[in-house]
């Protein structure tokens, strides 16, 4: 059965996210304490106008000899970032990261980024996919399931 | 088969390193004009002595309010990291980076880096080996190969 991003990728997640005044280190603070290599970055609204990474952190920020304490997420995020929805399959997902090279993808339902995710998720799920397509014609062919 | 990390999973790598002398920030450009996500430090003879990555630059120094301008490579790598040889299998590096969170490894030989491996590298690898195997077992299966 195709897999749909939620709930078959991700579920229940906790969503971090910065604010348009939070600065680049407060966004690496958050990114640290919670372990993650991205945050979103979202209005007054609550809906989601950006996307920061580690690597956002360390090419347009670090590499640039900008201090982080001082510059806004707003002027390092990659604005508008391209999004999943919730019923997208896994598939499509693994193949719009891959052909874009992204690692991560914000989840939005009405604008609202809902979950986040990566590509080890996707590729996880991918393998299992496989894994259990070997199964089923493992089964087929030697008969478990038929009393062959 | 059995897949090698040489020459199997990376072949041919441009290997990007940092010297014992190098700041985050020459690093950090380092890993931007490569548009990878680590590099690993040697020493003045070449051997490999730590690995540093976005992670490392967004956690141990923006987040904690270090100058990346002033602060070492070698204050906020991670000292003798776990490494792979060109001889092992894809699976056995999988495995070892999922069960200790690493997305990088490097693959040493007399002591020297000689290639980076990424998680990306291996389950690219692994998805292909899994649709090999399921093609086979059709192959199998459905008697191409057999004149069934």
């Amino acid at each position: 059965m195709q897999r749909k991003i939620i709930p078959d990728i991700v579920t229940g997640q906790t969503i971090n996210s910065a604010k348009v005044d939070t600065t680049v280190m407060d966004a690496a603070k958050k990114m640290a304490s919670a372990n993650i290599a991205a945050i979103t970055v979202e209005d007054d609204d609550g809906k989601l106008i950006g996307i920061i990474t580690e690597r956002d952190i360390t090419q347009r920020v670090v590499a640039k000899g900008l201090n982080a304490e001082t510059t806004s997420v707003l002027d390092v995020m990659t604005k508008n970032p391209d999004t999943l929805s919730p019923n997208d399959s896994a598939g499509d997902a693994l193949e719009l990261m891959q052909s874009r090279n992204y690692r991560h993808l914000p989840v939005t339902e009405d604008g609202k980024c809902v979950a986040m995710v990566s590509v080890r998720d996707l590729y996880k799920a991918a393998k299992e996919q496989l894994e259990e397509n070997i199964r089923e014609t493992e089964a087929f062919v030697f008969g478990d399931r038929y009393g062959a």
